[in-house]
């Protein structure tokens, strides 16, 4: 099962689950992949930003790598987040996610990009080095990266290398660069590839009334995401726009950058998604007060579904 | 009437009118004036970021200042942004403002200021040349500026110069912040200033939970940051909250950085704050998408306002 | 005097003298003049970053222009710095630059400037608004502006906007970026324009040999890029880097950023070019220690000419 | 054997040596070992920047360190560089460290660290993580890390954390910073630490002149460095800035950031000290103007140290 351009829906980026004193949980990582798969999600990326994968060790990644894979068992495509400063790793990681099963692989540019030449030259590199079967997630998302890719660069770099089959949309303000990329491929002059949105899902709705084929990012409702996809595909915007709306309160205080990875753990971690809300060092702590605006959120929410006459979901 | 620590309720962030061919336009500073007011406003603020401020020539800078001094006519303090790559236009600017009737002058750190010590010493230079009569707000927003403020460095300086009056909280993430300074304050550590958040507003609800005075900042529809303002300061904060969340999904709209500020100038333009909603090159132009997400996203604002029983107003 | 792609050999970028108070100063105006034009330069480009100009006022600003052309007297062109955040002040500054006299003005790229096709649209709009007949250099200085141009970008812009006549090159590292922009005009794919290098003159000799015309910076001893430059286009490139290396010392110490302009300023008052070596806040400040490492360098280099046979030159 | 404040001379930091086809070249590191040796540097450091350290797998990187350590043998001090985007793996690659032998370890602060308080916290997490007998140096090179680390807060880390013993001092500019560092121990208000510098050694005399202890930098003739500090030491200042100035012109070429590594390796490769010049992707490669350059400026080098009366060294 390799990843393609028809990927639509709702790919989760997932957390990586630790227990209280750091390590790795397997256990909740089976827990997070059923939770994820209950919500309809239609795949789960790993080793993302927020997957911390820059703090785990080389046989954690490969762990969680496996781990994931294993319990996914075919259901949906799993991409692995392999982004490194170095090709060689990036190369080693991609080759090991591939081999063990994975659908494709997602990268950044290096933060020392600074123009269009060079980003293309770092992509080519890549994707020669990666070798043409591998499936490639274009990671655009300059507010972490410092790195900003216009639209003709990702179009050279789509019409060049056919593995790039998918790009995690997260440059921001993005919506004119969505419809531009859409423009592209609707006139026949680019292929077209697989867009999915990040950012926390904040543009969600406009974002698929752009073109979007769905989102590629970890709100702790997933189950939200994939309604509103469905909805949208269906040809239901408005009622995919009223259902987002409910969600927006907290998922606009979950997109927080920094601690919205404590939030969002918390938040799995009370959905039953993992045991712990264990962020690696150096990472975010939630106080009583972050908890007590977590927990009046959430009533919110709750509250507004049950207004609506939503059943709120359990995903475990 | 000087701008001190008691200051709350929304200073709204004015943009800066010019006509279709780019001029500044006074009767357009006239109706927006008249627009803020009618919402309620207890305070506006000038020559902002929002305010093209480093588009202006000097004279233009003048005639906004004048311009808007003579239209509020006392009614309301009014706060100038006086921030500058040179400490003499800063000075120059500060006097021609409080000459001319401002309640205070609001700064930003230069951009190259690296350490807390850096900071403090900037901010001790702009104080003693503008003068300790001159009330200060500090702009907080590193988002922007790339400076970033400790709670250490700010406490030190709200101790040291009794005319920082204010800080314009923008930091992001800065709710920790907020309830740091807090703390510093109700402890009686430190002298208490007025806060007034910014970042368009997004997290206003739980910012005044944790003890800012009100807001900053320039969206479209200031007279609900106002209701919102009142209504927690009434000790209904629910009621609040359930206010905002209906503005919020437009909200968020309009506080994508860059066109951010075209979207909230033809906002202003709609509901005939301005005649035109021109922004001054470099700067971003709305396209037909952009226009008709606002359509969408404003009869959705008006529908909901509906269904809970809420009268729109019209400032004008 | 039209400045074109023939300039070559020094233009020198001038500081902005003030007195001791931080009046602009008329009177050293003229003595820095002086000295510049006995020192050989060809050119002379004032209210650059090392100029101050954002220091300035507007009416500050024009007096310097006035000033300096006045002094100069067509003697040599003289090129004006006219970058600004806003459109409208640079449109401006051009014309009155240009209406006074001026051979030409250049400008940086805006610093929120990314990609590629971005920057081809900024430097598009920027010809457009100051006119075709405005000869523009265009300042590649990726340290301090954080944009950086690609070669297919700068060829772009060369090809199509023949006023673009002059590139001021100081990306760093910069040398194989140079090699490529003279292999496009050596090859006739695209028009040759005159490239002068900045950096301090770091690596003048390097630059000089892979076809820089010349250099554009302000270090201390113009005389000596001046006879450098000559030596080069006299086919005799090892004497002019003997010679160049006997001020390297005094040179690569003045070429620290931010304290860098207090030590020229501090250089060229000792010279007799300047009344005083006063820098507008925020600006730095030489230390004892500064001045006695000053002092070293002086006497090692006046003992290095010594040595080597050569005559120090006063320049005034 | 430890590091500990009374560290002096040069400590080189190492390039990591590959084969032409990209693999560890433990070969390589015994002669560059060797060379480094014969140079007399009194310490080595490993894995900093310049050992491209993050484009190494876990198990290259303990290559490296125990190839280094075994030919060293206990004869000099080796540092190892540590840092790491999260805690967990910067601890695991210290422990390694200091069990294989090495006298102490480096770290820079992470990138995201932008007030005083928060560099605080980062390095009092950090020394309290690899515990209080394990020496550590704090690399301060804000140019690359973006992190700028003002004198108050380096001296209460060095007063609170006595395992911090050295500071590799790369700010730049940096001298006023390295005269109040050393004011502050000077008066005995806080602990003498060890300082030496980087920046390639563009600064090395003045910075001797200010309190500097000697060098940390990898310039491909450490010979040099040694042999100025030995001078600076013996009181004979002036002599070691003679010797340095010769070596200036070719110094400053290879300390152009990103290409430096390439020019670096490939003259540790003409010297003999390592086989290949190879730099792992993304990394410089050298054009025929590189070589071309390179040959000249070792041409020059060598002329000057003859008429100067110096023989040149061969360290293989």
């Amino acid at each position: 099962m390799k990843l393609n351009e028809q990927a639509r829906g709702v790919y989760v980026i997932a957390a990586t689950p630790f227990d209280d004193n750091g390590a790795v949980d397997q256990d909740s990582i089976n827990s997070m992949v059923d939770g994820y798969l209950a919500a309809g999600v239609s795949g789960i990326t790993i080793l993302g930003m927020m997957g911390e994968a820059n703090k785990l060790s080389e046989a954690e990644s490969k762990s969680v790598i496996t781990g994931v894979l294993n319990r996914v068992d075919q259901r949906v495509p799993v991409v692995v987040g392999v982004s490194s400063a170095g090709l060689d790793p990036l190369v080693a990681l991609s080759k090991f996610s591939m081999d063990a099963g994975a659908a494709g692989v997602m990268a950044t540019p290096i933060p020392s990009i600074r123009t269009d030449e060079a980003l293309y030259g770092y992509f080519e590199r890549v994707c020669n080095a990666i070798g043409s079967q591998t499936p490639l997630v274009f990671q655009d998302y300059p507010f972490v990266t410092s790195v900003h890719a216009s639209v003709p660069v990702l179009e050279r770099l789509i019409d060049d290398f056919a593995q790039i089959v998918m790009i995690k949309h997260e440059d921001w303000p993005g919506l004119s660069k969505l419809t531009r990329l859409r423009a592209g491929s609707d006139s026949g002059a680019h292929r077209r590839v697989s867009i999915l949105v990040g950012n926390g899902g904040m543009y969600l709705p406009p974002e698929l009334g752009r073109g979007a084929d769905g989102a590629m990012t970890g709100f702790a409702y997933p189950e939200m995401l994939v309604d509103v996809c469905d909805l949208y595909s269906a040809g239901k915007a408005e009622q995919g726009e009223d259902l987002f709306d409910l969600y927006l309160p907290l998922l606009r205080y979950e997109a927080q950058p920094g601690i919205g990875l404590a939030l969002r753990k918390e938040l799995l971690r009370r959905r039953g998604l993992m045991a712990s809300s264990y962020v690696r060092a150096p990472g975010p702590r939630l106080s009583k007060e972050d908890h007590a605006e977590l927990d009046s959120l959430v009533a919110r929410l709750e509250r507004s579904l049950h207004a609506a006459g939503i059943q709120p979901r359990n995903l475990v």
